[in-house]
């Protein structure tokens, strides 16, 4: 949980309720690596407004231990293809901590843009720590 | 609601309900002038993390035969006074579309600075039209 915006100590049924039936209009994606889940990834509506439907929200976690392995550009792959080819989103949006460089690079190989920098913007190891925020839009 | 992320024609009961019966954890000022409500505002959590707790989403708008007239400025007044003095937030954000000067500088002098420019982020008379983010951190 360290490089995402999610709580620590959470219970397993928590995890499998929120991957096994997510909320209602989201997509939630699964890497699995011998047997085990490594890695999770979605999209997920802002709201219920026709105004704001075009878009959505993406977040993602990868295992510790199988970052750099190429389980986020798996798990990218996946969802901006369900972005862009059966949901045709306009835009995807994401947030992530200023120092999660390698995060980054991964977002803008993906085509996520900076758009701004959104300060104090989470907690984090007791500090209120800054993230940027990136967008995505549609392949023309 | 032309300045607004907000639908246009909804009922008269959906918005008696949405100002008269907040969402959980949210809280809303409506601006009354000759006994008729003229403007609102509010405050609205983002989500229920813990990690994101220390800051609302912001939201106002005020009839258009009465905008400049300091309807804005007395509802800014309100939810400032409560962010810092009983809600003790970190941080209070809005969205404003990149056109509104007037709405702009506005939440400038309460505060609030501009973060980033969101593309294409609502939908307004048939058009995606980008948005400022603009934040205000507690005054120290």
């Amino acid at each position: 949980m360290e490089g995402t915006y999610q709580m620590p100590f959470q219970s397993v049924a928590m995890w499998e309720k929120r991957l096994g039936t997510p909320i209602p209009g989201s997509h939630v994606f699964v890497a699995e690596h011998e047997g085990r889940v490594v890695g999770s990834a979605g999209l997920f509506p802002f709201g219920s407004s026709p105004r704001l439907r075009h878009q959505m929200g993406f977040g993602i976690s990868v295992h510790p231990e199988l970052q750099g392995q190429g389980v986020g550009h798996a798990l990218l792959t996946a969802v901006t293809s369900l972005a862009d080819d059966y949901l045709g989103l306009e835009r995807v949006v994401l947030e992530v901590y200023v120092d999660n460089d390698r995060a980054r690079a991964l977002y803008e190989r993906f085509g996520f843009v900076h758009e701004g920098t959104q300060r104090m913007v989470a907690l984090r190891r007791g500090t209120y720590v800054d993230g940027h925020q990136m967008a995505r839009l549609r392949p023309r």
